[in-house]
């Protein structure tokens, strides 16, 4: 039986890998999302995710995430979450609550606290600083203060043929306090049905909650589009209808797989993702919208990645 | 050019009596789906809305609510929020933001009060009351606490062709602090797309964000389906598959309404509301789901009136 994830962003690499391992010794789809995104909320140089995200205009670090279990339909969402390590875990938890299953603000924290999930204050150093940076900007140059939303979003499907998906985000950088995008939102930041495939989100949520983008990549393919197809046709579709209805329209980015490993993006920004299965080696991708409304994919180059690392890594004076 | 109002449950009658004045005289379907939900917030005896709303398990009154404008597609929602008189309204401003535009929890009341809304205490005594009485029940008799789920939901067509939708919901009887329903989640509590049509959603939130239903009514209806055929196909295959796939299915009631001023709905528990358009006078109607997973929709008869106004009256002791 084929197995495979695929997640958003070049920091999704090294969760990909280790999800290939995991599933490749009969490890289950949840456990492979979870591993995904866990991994990447623990990284601090990742300034969009868990550890080391960018807080609010309060300067304070509020997190979405959310997981979903594709036999059963199973959703567990957190919002403005804060001082957890692992948003998506308690997500995870939460997806096999019948009731109470979306939780918000300090209801969120709270049942996190009560369900023995570790605490942590999760903005660094480094993320502060870039805060009180920005601030100095705001109030001083009244620059555009929102920046930034990169969510990682996986999908997995395992040796059984089951899927999952999942998503975890500290949201748009200087957002308002409670500010929520579309990480958490199911049929937008993210939809899975092992019968068909899976789709998650990243971008400005606040126009991708427009959309309803991820459940139609599904339902696309279960229609029997591929998952590149099934991505084309829904965000380059859904780029020009908002252009025109709304007047423009949101970096917004989509992943796809199927219950056969096959995969599909598109985008309308330049977009890195990473993606392994059975047959493919985990691969690091870049990607671009082209003229013609399809999908450029080529695989990432070391100079690419170079410029990356330091970008990340750069001092904050 | 032909306009109307339909929304979920007896209580939204008045709500679309007034609305339909309003899109008589020109009014837009913005201000008609304002003005129907508002006027189910303001009412002291419904009691999953607004003022006279339940609260959570912590006594605290938490409300969600949406707004999405069909013509540019913009959503504005809040969860969570507390000691506002009119969430609704919170919820079309919002709508109005390019960022920021979905609050939740105390960022959600803030926002409110920064912007000139009501503060008010929403819990009545008669609310308070009965959740002291639930209380007592759970610790004594450890009743199963969750109870009552009765969202309003609105769409308006106006004489102009554009449409909107807009819920509110205090959410269910006894939830966790900080639970979120679907109410506030586009797609599954609500979607509207003036080019097609729009729906809404009331019942157990849990469930609906499983299935996106409100999104996918719409879609069917851009395939050429009515708002009766619509909202058939979709809730009662969604319930079939939910059912199939995660053991059970919970109350699920959707309402459509095209932009030629069809309606249809369907729902899988005895389920009332309230219609009208250019042809119609404004009528509630009792709604159920038939052998045949039809829906055999009848108008409402004076004696469920009387019971019902008596239930919702009763002395609480």
């Amino acid at each position: 039986m084929t197995f495979g994830s695929i997640a958003t962003w070049r920091m999704a690499h090294d969760g990909i890998v280790s999800s290939m391992e995991l599933l490749g010794q009969e490890g289950t789809s949840q456990d492979a999302v979870e591993k995904i995104i866990k991994t990447v909320e623990d990284y601090p140089y990742y300034k969009s995710v868990g550890y080391g995200g960018l807080p609010n205009m309060e300067g304070v670090l509020e997190m979405d995430a959310a997981f979903m279990n594709g036999d059963t339909l199973q959703i567990g969402a957190v919002a403005g979450i804060t001082d957890v390590s692992h948003p998506i875990s308690v997500a995870r938890k939460l997806s096999k609550e019948k009731f109470n299953s979306f939780l918000v603000g300090q209801g969120a924290t709270k049942y996190a606290m009560l369900n023995g999930f570790e605490r942590k204050n999760m903005l660094t150093n480094r993320a502060k600083k870039i805060w009180e940076r920005r601030l100095e900007e705001i109030n001083h140059h009244h620059l555009n203060p929102y920046d930034g939303h990169d969510t990682i979003g996986a999908i997995s499907l395992d040796s059984f043929g089951s899927m999952s998906a999942g998503t975890s985000s500290s949201g748009l950088f200087m957002k308002q306090p409670g500010r929520v995008g579309d990480s958490p939102l199911s049929g937008s930041g993210f939809y899975v049905d092992s019968d068909i495939g899976g789709a998650a989100a990243t971008g400005l949520g606040e126009d991708l909650m427009k959309g309803i983008l991820s459940y139609e990549i599904v339902r696309c393919m279960a229609e029997g589009l591929s998952p590149q197809e099934a991505c084309d046709k829904t965000v380059y579709s859904f780029h020009d209808k908002l252009t025109k209805r709304y007047g423009k329209c949101g970096a917004m980015s989509l992943i796809a797989m199927n219950n056969k490993s096959e995969w599909g993006v598109a985008t309308n920004v330049e977009f890195t993702f990473s993606v392994a299965t059975t047959s493919e080696e985990p691969q690091i991708y870049l990607a671009n919208m082209t003229k013609e409304k399809t999908t450029s994919i080529e695989p990432i180059t070391q100079d690419w990645l170079d410029a990356y690392e330091k970008r990340i890594k750069m001092p904050i004076i």
